[in-house]
């Protein structure tokens, strides 16, 4: 059977299928390859994360994952004492929980690939005009999520993956290296645009690609309609047909 | 287990999960309710897919598919004698190796949702256009496939449809309904624009509504932020811990 790539995380994750979302291109890539699932839970948190984490990756299970992406943080950040603050986790906790996250995910596969990916920048601006275009004057006046804080997640994030030794990318300080981020990778300030989502599909492909998960590597699951000789279509499906 | 729902055609099945993508839609549409899987394989016709059916559907399988769209045909209706000959098969065979798909299917689960979807219309000049962008004066004059052909592809799954009492998608009938089709519906003459993977995504969504997969009537598979008591996070959750 092929292998499975999950896609595991909060909105930005549950939404990668979207027009242009960098979930389907990575299922498009790895298409007759590897399939790929997505597991995006929008507005969760670590803390609330956690209680999936047996759910979707049950120890013992016969197939588990390839790989797995886990990209939380974006709503652990969300600032105490602002409108979405029944989301924040402490920082100390978020790293906490996502090591607990891989953990489980080594109990599950000691060979499993898991890819840990920071929350993107926030485009603070952004935030403002989205909350203002929902509650009009009533939008609190202060953020609720800063790009300073998102970055001190994203820090813990990355500092993480390198205590285990696991690769992680970082979108907070990826993004930003573009001039203009704020508006051509972001949405509402948060969310990904299509530009946006390319990036996150370039770099998980970057990593997927050093890993032992090249889909440029991977053999097709079936001949390639070419090698079949229209005469004499067995020959091309002997080999499988001997597997049945 | 959230119940699987697989894709099985030849390339526009396979491109399905390309920007604009059909495939991609009905993944995000089934987001935390099912699973969608591509198994598309360009260039293939039915008498080669025949091959796959027990490597990809194998009887005995504890978690047999949901739902299954089958979706060939545009390459059986390439004609005798023109440069795609190779993958051309009789009409006749056509409509049996449909059969035999569909029999195995619900060999592999009775309850199992299977939808036929006919090729779609053909545009001849699109892919004399395209033929001349490939080969210049070398390419052929004559049309290797033609839009009155693949009307009879897709009368014949139609029928067979109605025979077996299961859901069909004339896509070749619904796209030329549009005025301007040609090019709005298909980018080289065969294969989907955007648009044309909007039509095939939205005809998809009616007949999984009107049977028993509607994803507005399907429950979530975990609860929704909103109803997470961020001082009690476990309540939400109970419910999914005793199962654990």
């Amino acid at each position: 059977m092929r292998p499975e790539i999950v896609l595991f995380g909060d909105s930005i994750t549950e939404q990668s299928f979207r027009y242009g979302g960098w979930g389907a291109a990575i299922a498009d890539t790895y298409s007759r390859k590897a399939d790929v699932l997505v597991r995006g839970y929008g507005g969760y948190n670590t803390r609330w994360a956690l209680f999936l984490l047996h759910h979707l990756f049950p120890i013992g299970s016969g197939t588990p994952p390839a790989a797995v992406t886990i990209f939380f943080g974006a709503n652990d950040a969300a600032l105490s004492g602002r409108t979405s603050e029944r989301q924040h986790v402490p920082v100390e906790e978020y790293k906490e929980n996502l090591r607990r996250m891989v953990q489980h995910l080594k109990d599950c596969s000691p060979s499993v690939l898991v890819v840990l990916i920071t929350p993107p920048p926030v485009d603070e601006e952004g935030r403002k005009e989205y909350a203002r275009s929902l509650y009009g004057d009533k939008a609190m006046k202060l953020p609720e999520r800063t790009n300073e804080v998102a970055g001190v997640y994203a820090t813990q994030c990355v500092d993480l993956a390198r205590e285990l030794d696991i690769p992680s990318i970082n979108l907070w300080s990826k993004m930003q290296e573009t001039e203009g981020w704020q508006k051509t990778f972001l949405g509402d300030g948060l969310h990904l645009t299509p530009e946006g989502n390319a990036i996150v599909y370039r770099e998980v492909i970057k990593v997927f690609d050093e890993a032992w998960l090249s889909a440029a590597k991977m053999p097709y699951d079936f001949p390639h309609h070419s090698e079949i000789d229209a005469k004499n279509p067995e020959k091309a499906f002997e080999q499988l047909c001997l597997g049945m």
